[in-house]
């Protein structure tokens, strides 16, 4: 196993995993983890992650479905340090990275071959004011490569006739998403908001869509990640540590 | 003041307004006061609120802004109480209620003409197995005289540039809401799920839109209705009482 520099290894805090990030290339986000929680996966069958970044969504969904996993990252340092977890994992059955652009890569993946999609796309428009001076990070943070109307095609295009397409976004983009989604015939079916606080405005939301379903929408109970200044809630601990208890600051570096 | 067999009337709990009621006919549901204290309203101007009902949000309104206010009703008997109830509160010069079908009243009301737009529409699409065998409620309760397409047409009509439109519904018709006031140049900018309680599926969503607006959309802390089994939380109260403290038992009857 070898790690490059500015390279760690860090804990996936659950069934033992482990992964490779770099605060100079891409570290995983808690949106990441809560997608991957989130997301409705068939306990078998065949699974694709758009926008793998490190590849942190596949390896938390081995924790959860038995289904193989494919992985698309445009970024090849990206693709590498994912293809490298991958393999610290022993996943190399069960997980495969493809490196390319989305856009390209989507035909010859499959279309319609794929029981559930994930996705955490860049959620910044092209060329806004804000665009990082990284440009690894400038790549996963905005729409350099796709615009969120493109992502949306391609994840229809490859989720089969009653599969399902799980992605987590900025609710500023909500009706975007929502109409997107609905031209594209993936129907929206659970929303889920978080909120830092229970009093405080979302600044995530997380949305399941099911290609070529009947509308019916369930609003699920907002998801509230800390309880108070000083801990995290229940349920996010419950989600990164499958635990109760412990205080947020015990995890902050961690989270 | 004369009161028809089977209604009584009703105390509105704050500012000392009363309001006519009917089991038979027509209450006031919390989903109402709730708009009406959501809604974004102008201190002076003109508002509309369409599907008035008995005239509770017009009625509310009036502790929130000098604005002049007409409102719409379809059923001469609920128009009826609707009016009857402006006279109790001694409103004839602030609130105009106007009977008949929004869809044909809608021009000569002035379209652009408004400031602000309300609306609790019926919930239920035409035609659906559980329609209710009371008529008045039926035509409450399901789009019999209009679509949700249709009074979000009218709304967008009423309105004019700038100016916004509130709606209270079901999450469940959130991705048509949202649609059909993306076509009539509605732009949702707040959106509010309220939640029986902090870990319950939402089962009410405030929406704000406004006319011609460029796109951004705030998602509003959740609002939560009871604190825990017997109680109401606080800021069910507040709305309702201006008031903090209080048992659910005491004020069941009147919510």
């Amino acid at each position: 196993m070898e790690l490059q520099p500015s390279e760690r290894l860090d804990d996936l805090l659950t069934h033992e995993l482990r992964i490779i990030q770099s605060r100079e290339v891409f570290s995983f986000s808690m949106d990441a983890v809560l997608l991957a929680h989130f997301a409705g996966v068939p306990p078998s069958g065949r699974i694709v992650d758009l926008c793998t970044g490190n590849g942190v969504i596949p390896l938390l969904l081995t924790t959860r479905t038995r289904a193989s996993i494919d992985a698309v990252e445009i970024q090849p340092r990206l693709a590498d340090m994912a293809r490298r977890s991958v393999e610290i994992n022993g996943m190399g059955t069960r997980i495969r990275i493809v490196e390319g652009d989305l856009r390209e890569k989507s035909r010859e993946l499959g279309w319609g071959s794929y029981d559930a999609v994930t996705v955490n796309p860049p959620y910044m428009p092209p060329l806004t004011g804000d665009r990082n001076g990284n440009e690894h990070y400038a790549v996963a943070r905005h729409e350099v490569h796709g615009t969120l109307e493109e992502i949306v095609e391609n994840c229809a295009r490859l989720v089969r006739t009653g599969g399902k397409v799980s992605m987590v976004h900025r609710p500023g983009r909500l009706v975007e998403i929502l109409a997107s989604m609905t031209r594209w015939k993936l129907e929206p079916k659970r929303l889920r908001f978080v909120h830092p606080h229970v009093g405080s405005e979302a600044n995530m939301v997380l949305i399941e869509a099911v290609r070529d379903a009947k509308p019916s929408l369930r609003l699920l109970s907002p998801l509230i990640v800390y309880a108070d200044k000083e801990r995290y809630s229940q349920e996010i601990m419950e989600i990164y540590y499958g635990s109760k208890g412990g205080s947020a600051d015990e995890q902050a570096k961690e989270l």
